[in-house]
């Protein structure tokens, strides 16, 4: 790929192009406002002049709600070899394509499976895509040659090429990216009206559950709306588990032995497979979920203290993987929590403790 | 409070007689197991030989199926001038003890909101209350006197006291740790039968929201079974909004504007709900979530890279209030997010870049 146009200068289209820019691609920029487009390219995201020719690949980088239309033009006009669409739901506009007649041979579909809080070209990064999925999904016409220009795209930007077909993605990303989030708001919604003395007992699971709750409604609502039905469906059988699991609950409150019986039963039955869908989800590197042993230091909230815990298992030539700081409520002390290799944790335990580190085993 | 009495020498019990005994109080054990005892005794949480005369305080650590009795039968036999259990619920344990007829002046209810993935005595911990609320449930009845022998066990294992009415700590708990529990087990039984490929695409938001669905099915099952009224009453309001969001976005794949308008208008009220109440989850130290910084830098996965982060970071004399690594798919680089108070952050990347550290800006 020697050329590419961005059409859609926003967090993701300025990203990958200064990634592409980075790396000796000739990058053109589009936006239908301008101002963006030459902010982007100010960035060193290419030039927002228009190309003289064809580019090798056109990137639409425009909202879900526009990609149909922006393709067509892009492609009645012979701006480019290959079309690709970056839109983080994918059946909607290849439908929507199909509809409008076009011949989709240079048409590749994709989501490239990175984001932030914050968008416009101000927040891009070349860095954005780095060892991110970006899902490829190509339709029965797409030509061989354009799904090779996608897989350059994509190793220019150092993401991790997935081959998917549309619609599997969509339900893909309503199951591990649209659901999570609805239910993450609902379960923190419960909080609003709480008392002060419940919210006082929050601890670090429900921490953790309600972290998303926090994000941006007004895009959410723009992502959930390209992809209602998928959503609905993981979020109806999420339903079926709460309507029985609160009828189990019920139960465990009759005086009928049998039917306590049956509620423990009903709910041990959904912290199972709760179980066995968790130990699905992917750890870091792509590979299973690795089991960590944690070793646990009490520290004070000193400046200092984390660098002194990491520099003494440095010494002992031990790699942490993960980290949790856990302050405890009302005082300053608090407890850091380093997930390490099984095979290290007592090196690093006995390291610690050396160095005179209070551990508290766990 | 010079002598106590433990019965049931599980984590909590045999923790909390660590935390007494190594404050200068006699304090003997009890267990339906007198090895647990044994060993709990062998691990400095007092002695297993029986009290001489009435100890000051005795404390119930049985589980809370076993509680009331527990507590009836030490009362009956005139074992403390006052009572304590620790049960994860207080409503049922004080109404079964009511129903027995007792004079419940000299008992009070507790929970300590601490724990950890082990049980059993050999996980004890003399700090395993350190900073974390701990829960007091007074009766109309409760002596002045018991309070203040309470407060004294919760100031000599160093938690923080709150006082509640023993209904509403069950709803709170239902509230903030049942109903989550319940949920992110939920949303992980979705992964249950998922496409290898749907899996792939997991990140960052629902590893968290199914981190706890890792947890032990048996002691939830206790859990719940002893609470679960108040959890059915929220997990029934979930499922209201649930029922309303499926409705919602159903109306999102209608063909009519209004109807997808009110079906957008349904899914942002959830998220925005979902907003107000995550505002209100504390952050550490008890107090309100603080909004912190993030100075993200790119590392590789040698041993010492975060060590060397951290002693920079000190060395610019800043504290760092959180991290997060996030490992890359299918590579070794990764990417420490570092929280910060605002204030401080472009002094630390500063730093950082200083000594070649690559920032990512988010």
């Amino acid at each position: 790929m020697r050329t590419a146009l961005v059409i859609g200068t926003g967090l993701i289209g300025t990203s990958a192009a200064i990634a592409l820019a980075g790396r000796g691609v000739t990058v053109h920029l589009r936006d239908h406002d301008p101002a963006r487009a030459s902010t982007a390219a100010a960035l060193g995201a290419g030039t927002d002049e228009a190309p003289e020719g064809p580019v090798d690949l056109v990137i639409v980088a425009v909202p879900p709600a526009h990609v149909a239309a922006t393709l067509a033009e892009a492609m009645g006009a012979g701006l480019g070899r290959g079309y690709l669409d970056v839109a983080s739901v994918k059946g909607g506009p290849k439908r929507e394509l199909e509809a409008l007649g076009l011949d989709l041979t240079a048409y590749i579909g994709s989501h490239p499976m990175s984001g932030k809080e914050r968008s416009g070209p101000l927040a891009a990064t070349a860095d954005l895509f780095e060892g991110r999925p970006w899902v490829l999904t190509p339709t029965r016409d797409t030509d061989t040659e354009v799904l090779n220009l996608a897989l350059e795209l994509v190793a220019l930007c150092r993401a991790v090429p997935v081959v998917m077909d549309a619609d599997a993605h969509d339900r893909a990303v309503a199951l591990v990216s649209h659901t999570p989030q609805l239910v993450s708001s609902m379960v923190a919604a419960r909080l609003e009206e709480a008392d002060e003395s419940a919210v006082r007992l929050c601890g670090q699971g429900i921490r953790d559950v309600t972290r998303i709750a926090a994000s941006d409604p007004r895009m959410w609502v723009e992502i959930l709306s390209a992809n209602p039905g998928p959503v609905a469906d993981v979020l109806s059988g999420v339903a079926a588990d709460l309507d029985e699991t609160v009828r189990a609950l019920r139960s465990l409150q009759s005086a009928d032995e049998d039917k306590r019986r049956d509620g423990a039963s009903g709910v041990a039955d959904v912290l199972r497979r709760g179980n066995a869908g968790r130990s699905r989800v992917p750890g870091k590197h792509g590979a299973g979920p690795t089991v960590y042993e944690t070793v646990a230091v009490l520290i004070s909230d000193q400046p200092g203290e984390l660098a002194r815990i990491f520099a003494d298992a440095g010494r002992a030539g031990v790699n942490i993987e993960d980290v949790r700081i856990e302050h405890a409520t009302g005082q300053q002390a608090g407890l850091v929590q380093l997930m390490v290799e099984p095979s290290t944790a007592p090196a690093l335990g006995a390291a610690l403790q050396e160095r005179g580190w209070a551990l508290r085993t766990s």
